[in-house]
């Protein structure tokens, strides 16, 4: 019988369990799932007919490898920087491969071998990157097909609490990886183009810089930009667009709070900090003040940040009780970074009936026999519960679909790629509506950053 | 005949050669000098009696070595990741070894094998690090000596321009290698500790974060911290102190204005920006701010980073002529801070005719007898002219009366070591009054950060 091999099934592999599961009787396959921990998976697909788990250690080659040479496909859930190993033995072992994450250079580099060896590694398959790309790709190709020449294109997401669950002051839960949410925007500059000009964010300006957006029934977002939104210029073919921006979501107000913490320095993970094991909330926010025999810790943060008695960001400071001098961080040698999650997670931490929410927003300019024009793309999708949530739903969905696609011999492409081929995003797109996951399009005048074309 | 051979014969080494030589007839000894550009030694050095000049590739092992061989003592004034291809061959071949810079990890390796062969790898021999390391050492060990306790230990240094030459609005000219001014501070957090309590300030909040100087017939000063205050805390045998703090010296209001740089992300050194070469200054800064189809530069600038309109930091900028539509950067592939060193250079190189100027300013606060008490102690030094620098004297001098003592057998040590030593420090400091390079000292009551002991 055919198997679907799953390796790594954390948080995010719930809903594509239970999807590749119901279709698993009609299309006769078995799904095999590997995790080095199998009791959060006995949970999820111990009483699944069709699927059997299995403990992996993957440094184990041998384990490893015979796991793969009885599967018809392989999917990595495990974390980014793994999937090399795997992506090798799927070329020793001729498997398919797909996961959710970026193209490493390390992949990009099999390309040439899966061609020869007629096998297709389909990455960034999840939502952000995965849909982003996909319904991005399909308005794209309507816009030219239909003769438009694009001018702007912005992509945001955002992994954020849903509506209900909307609870604190900072409209913000961990959703998914609170060490991604502390350490977003670090490394180079954020860089894009607005109107043909480049601009640069240096990080400490990053949540500053916000943009804002409005989808309808949900709300205000605000958006702060990525550092790679040059990335997909050439492969999404918009090499002479005149503006190109990714960002990602959040709910107003969020980035100006945020800003505090790394005005402060807070969000640094290149260094240790001295005892900080015994050291209280307090103690920690005052290594980032000056020195002051006499002036409170609050006092010292309000007059160094300038944050006036009537605003809200206090408030949003006080419910996270960063003055407490009796909770301690309670990590040995933490990066401030680290010690920053910790405050964080006391506060953010999603229960176990809170949903969390997905939401996506892709604007298109673009002139068409001489009229220019926008189009606003906008999805949002809402958890279940805490296991079904819209992350592992969205990022589940994709990665499914596009396996039985492979399985069903529906997908001709060979090498590495990502999904933004219409062979690819086609398919998967219209499965994803039966899921409803839906793409809301609405068309204006454009409303571009220099509509009247001003010389400046 | 005894030889002291020179590698590398930069900018700072024109008084060395000079002091050398004036000791080489008494002394019986002669001066190779080594560099890969005879041109410029040939100007300084080309008419001495005892100075052999060679044209030397330092990564030709034959020639190099052969060079070794023949020196009674090595000073390396290589830029300072060259130092330890040298070590090794003084290693082999049996040689002593002077460097003005900071002992890297891959020179301390070699302490054992130094020792070993008894051989004096001294390192640190400059004026910061050097004079810095030596003249408070001096003060310390005689505090100690009188039964004190250290307290607080702050040390400053600065490489400035000369007060008859300090012509610009930054009071601030290049007085040395420009690439360090434009990147310092950045790395991890700087580090230090004040009343006993560890304080961290990240590099965008630096320059806003200095502390105040006043040095006699010198005027104020400003000093933004250095990365590595406590790195000298075992060394200097203060590990109980309740402050160190090491910083950097500039003319007050230099860090507040150099600050806007930072903001603006032109001080980035990790990331090549799109265009350079033909990009014009103007273009250069409005890299860094959000577009506006009708907004000046200016105008954006002053909104962005609340620049008043009565704020001299704008005519400061306006000195550099930023703003320049029509001047260019020049340069491929530069990255931001090589495009804002092009910029400073313009009108910050130092001309022929200038001065530099090099202060240096030791705070200590110790107990005595039951007494707190405060010693300040400063340094200045003015060039002579463009060659004779107070950098060329202040790196060169030490180096120089570090390798006659050598010479003389006066220095019993063997080992990797920097000057803490009294039986290194003493003679040499005393060497240098007769140079003009001295500390005046003062005696107050302790003026620390918390002088009645209040708890805070």
């Amino acid at each position: 019988m055919k198997t679907i091999l799953i390796i790594g099934a954390g948080k995010s592999t719930s809903v594509l369990i239970s999807y590749l599961h119901k279709q698993s009787f009609a299309m006769d396959f078995q799904i095999q799932i590997a995790d080095k921990d199998v009791a959060p998976v006995q949970k999820i697909a111990g009483s699944l007919e069709r699927c059997q788990i299995t403990s992996l250690d993957i440094f184990n080659e041998i384990q490893r490898r015979a796991l793969i040479t009885k599967a018809t496909i392989v999917i990595s859930m495990l974390p980014a920087r793994f999937h090399i190993i795997i992506a090798k033995d799927c070329l020793n072992l001729k498997k398919h491969l797909i996961t959710a994450s970026y193209v490493s250079p390390e992949m990009q580099a099999l390309h040439k071998d899966a061609v020869k060896n007629n096998l297709l590694f389909l990455n960034e398959m999840g939502v952000d990157p995965g849909i982003d790309h996909m319904s991005a790709m399909q308005i794209i190709d309507q816009i030219r097909e239909q003769g438009g020449k694009m001018l702007l294109f912005e992509s945001f997401t955002g992994g954020l609490i849903a509506p209900e669950n909307d609870t604190n002051l900072w409209n913000y839960k961990f959703t998914w990886n609170p060490r991604n949410v502390v350490l977003a925007g670090q490394g180079g500059a954020a860089e894009f183009i607005q109107e043909g000009t480049y601009k640069y964010i240096p990080y400490h300006k990053l949540f500053r810089r916000t943009e804002f957006l409005h989808i309808e029934g949900y709300g205000k977002f605000e958006a702060y930009a990525n550092r790679n939104s040059l990335h997909y210029r050439e492969k999404y073919g918009l090499d002479n667009i005149l503006t190109l921006y990714r960002g990602t979501m959040r709910r107003i107000g969020f980035s100006k709070a945020w800003n505090i913490f790394v005005q402060l320095g807070m969000t640094a993970d290149n260094y240790q900090l001295h005892h900080s094991e015994d050291m209280s909330y307090r103690d920690f926010v005052n290594l980032f003040l000056a020195y002051s025999p006499t002036d409170s810790v609050e006092l010292k943060l309000r007059h160094y940040l300038k944050i006036d008695q009537d605003d809200n960001i206090w408030d949003k400071l006080l419910e996270l009780d960063i003055f407490s001098a009796t909770k301690k961080i309670g990590i040995k040698n933490a990066t401030p970074a680290q010690a920053l999650q910790k405050i964080l997670e006391d506060t953010w931490t999603l229960q176990d009936h809170e949903k969390d929410m997905i939401v996506m927003y892709h604007k298109f300019g673009y002139e068409l026999n001489g009229q220019k024009k926008q189009k606003d793309a906008t999805m949002v999708c809402v958890g279940k519960n805490a296991t079904e949530t819209a992350m592992a739903k969205t990022v589940g969905l994709p990665v499914g679909i596009a396996a039985l696609q492979i399985l069903k011999n529906k997908l001709q492409l060979s090498g590495v790629h990502i999904p933004i081929n219409k062979e690819i995003y086609e398919s998967v797109l219209n499965e994803l509506k039966k899921h409803d996951i839906v793409f809301n399009e609405k068309e204006s005048l454009y409303l571009g950053y220099n509509p009247n074309g001003v010389q400046g």
